[in-house]
């Protein structure tokens, strides 16, 4: 079975959401499916209005490409063979906070994770795909 | 206090949720804050895909006019006073199953359900909007 | 002379806002100006946050067309010439409430007020609309 | 009490219009309220066209992650943690001249001022964000 149910994608915002709270920090956690389509969404009190879009946004680059959005983000760059790839899609986010949910190694979706560094956003994301890689 | 935290947006969800499944319907659960931004969202297994955005916008728009949905939709017939309002504000739905949420007789944000009949969506949204007022 | 300047522009909104607190209304008001790009704007403490968007495109409808909004949505109604020409221009608003306004005959630019029924929201509209026709 | 009303963004805007004529220059000047949402704009006679959306963006971008405009832009240039981050909410504008604006220390809002060189839009942006602190 591979299908990312609303109980995964639960699942995977309730771990994430606690590395957050561990971390002292207040994000904005998406989870999209195989669709690139939302399925479950939280914005902790007083994460960053703006990064409610940017959270979806890392999501969603990470299933349009199948892999971590910060990946893309070192091909976009001046000079680089995706340079500004950024517009496509109504708009990608190619800094690190996006990664591809699987299940039994198949990707089934991804989860997007926005409001502080780059390095909390990734880890917080981290926390959310192990524990669907667990299921 | 008049603040909707993250916790009361999951209990309005939930609380929405546990009405979508007792009446078997797979509903899209949006709840937008005071400014109208997104606070928390769930698609339903097997829920309509197009009613992701529309659950999102029933919410708005009970948030941008204070009013349930379906109370402008009476307004925006041909003929009638706010005729076409829908296209303003990046997109309204003006059908029942947006409501406004209120904590001790203040909004505070609204919640936008989609994914069946309208009369089940506002039964559901409802529901949604009484966990809240119990607050 | 006939060109609207941002004194001009102010004398219309504080006009309306004078009317709009004398019927104990929250108004959203906008003025456009000959290019229908926004001049000033003013949104009335508690007005609906829905109605920002609706006052500017309202204005913009008036300058669009050189009517006022209310007489387009007579002719775009269900069967009419001009059916759903609301989608155009990024969105037009059709209900009354958005009027041109004139400098010496010459329309430089319009006024366009949201926050209560159409009939409020041009009686405010007109009386913004006065203060500028009397310079 | 900690929300901004109207008179206090007409105050902000006022303080920054002072300036702005001080130095010579004709600016666009936004205020939006703490759910990002424009509270009260006017442009100055003369003022670029192509700034009026600009201090808009300027001022939502400041509200949306609580810090000023351009330093987000630190963050955003090519090989930084940011890059690119400009795609996101509808357009961020990452250069000086976006500033939150506080009341007792909480964020309620933000100022945008585009019209000129970025140092001085910044330096109108805070002549306007020191009069509400003063409140």
């Amino acid at each position: 079975m591979s299908d990312m149910t609303l109980e995964h994608a639960q699942a995977v915002i309730e771990a994430a959401r606690r590395v957050a709270e561990e971390i002292n920090t207040a994000m904005n956690i998406a989870v999209v499916d195989e669709g690139a389509n939302l399925t479950a969404f939280i914005r902790m009190d007083g994460a960053w209005l703006g990064s409610l879009d940017i959270a979806i946004k890392k999501a969603r680059t990470a299933r349009f490409f199948d892999m971590e959005s910060g990946d893309l983000g070192e091909l976009s760059q001046p000079g680089g063979p995706l340079y500004n790839i950024e517009v496509s899609n109504g708009g990608l986010i190619s800094f690190p906070g996006g990664i591809p949910l699987t299940i039994e190694g198949k990707i089934v979706g991804a989860i997007g994770v926005s409001g502080s560094t780059v390095d909390n956003d990734r880890r917080v994301a981290r926390a959310g795909a192990a524990a669907l890689a667990m299921v």
